[in-house]
């Protein structure tokens, strides 16, 4: 089987193209014209999709936005996922994080069912927590490392011995890597750090949010972010992308903005 | 408002019980006579707590048996929760932990919507992931401190300064405590340490799973985790309670293995 780690490097290549996509859509800034209802946000997410599936390597669905839609949650979510093309990368964005047999669950609904092709997950209960979601090499899990939030400080910069917990966590990352298969999260709102993540996890892909809305540097998460070939960097586009207009021209607005985050994206490789 | 911390007192000296019994079902253990489907699960549930709600101080649903039941999930958890009677706790045991804004969405859906009386969540992203929980002080917020399984020797025991990461979670949750509605989730495979947490961890409610399949001692747990009065403590049974019999005796077979237990825990406390 071919790995992860193989296949988005293909993609990346194949796409030409670092950009990741956020879905994660809002019921309440929906297009004017859109219903708000769960309907209406599978209806935008599919217009989204087919304007710039082109231009992306992967799509990211951050679950909490499909969580709160109740019931019809998981349908548009299940909706969402199978009109992105194979040949893109489709991220669940869950973030989770139990004791093996809950994780097993975790990871049967979002590996096997719904067939993602990559999960976040915490890392904090260590490494059997992850497992269910990393035994599948074709199945690409990333760790938080060093996240792109103010709360990141509480905990994640902690020393112990002469490292950062983050970087703790890059350790015990590589060292589970067997299947080739892992990654790490790591924020774009972090340049310096991002550029020491990026030289002591050789090889990982690094999802990279907080470009855009939350303030993170597009040109060093590019430069630092990537490895020598200029890959395995994932570059999140969230709210600036999928909310370039709030009229008709959504669909058209995204992809021009899309177009110009690839190209603004591979200027800086 | 009453606080969470308050009412638990509460609802454990007047249910005289720190039991919480886990409705973590499994759709493949549910009882032979019973249809292996959503609604299956849901009249499990419901005649499971028919048979015990005098006996627990909680009951707490793992959100990961719920996603698994795919499309039905959402309405099954939902539909159990209101079976739930408001003379015990809910607890959503999601484990979530995000941005803000995003957190923002899973505390509209549990807290909100589906009003459990509790969370759990996940420290690593520090305190704006947490608050959308926590800001409201009716709802209670159970942050992983030391968990039960192997996995927590990855990271929670790394030593940052003279304290392991667990207690640095510790202090942070303290400070964070204003509106009296933290607790931690403290493993009861864990003895030595659990000691220690409730000495740290004055007044606040401990979680605590791990008594039962994963080994945790039940004096333990009980004498270590309650403060001076008997309380505060939150004993998690899990299927031990629920799948005591297999036949169609099950919810008397569950309400004799519960009874056995609260006993036994009030004899300890």
């Amino acid at each position: 089987m071919t790995s992860f780690t193989e296949r988005l490097q293909t993609i990346q290549t194949s796409q030409h193209s670092l950009l990741c996509i956020g879905l994660d859509t809002d019921i309440t800034k929906l297009p004017s014209h859109f219903p708000r209802t769960p309907e209406g946000v599978l209806e935008f997410n599919k217009q989204v999709i087919e304007a710039t599936h082109d231009l992306v390597c992967a799509y990211k669905l951050n679950l909490a936005f499909y969580e709160a839609l109740g019931q019809d949650g998981w349908r548009v979510l299940h909706e969402t996922r199978r009109r992105i093309p194979a040949s893109v990368i489709a991220i669940a964005d869950g973030k989770r994080g139990d004791i093996g047999n809950s994780s097993e669950l975790y990871a049967r609904a979002l590996v096997t069912e719904l067939q993602f092709d990559a999960s976040t997950v915490h890392p904090y209960m260590g490494r059997d927590s992850l497992e269910p979601f990393f035994r599948t090499a074709g199945h690409g899990v990333f760790v938080l490392a060093l996240t792109s939030n103010a709360g990141a400080k509480d905990l994640q910069y902690l020393k112990s011995g002469s490292k950062p917990l983050y970087e703790h966590v890059i350790s015990r990352v590589r060292h589970w890597n067997t299947n080739h298969n892992l990654g790490l999260v790591a924020g774009a709102t972090r340049p310096a750090q991002l550029k020491r993540i990026r030289a002591l996890a050789s090889g990982l892909p690094l999802l990279i949010p907080g470009v855009g809305a939350q303030g993170g540097d597009l040109k060093k998460a590019v430069q630092y972010g990537c490895d020598k070939n200029g890959l395995l960097a994932i570059i999140n586009a969230g709210r600036n992308v999928i909310y370039a207009s709030a009229g008709e021209d959504f669909a058209d607005a995204a992809r021009r903005a899309a177009t110009a985050m690839r190209e603004q994206i591979n200027k800086y490789r």
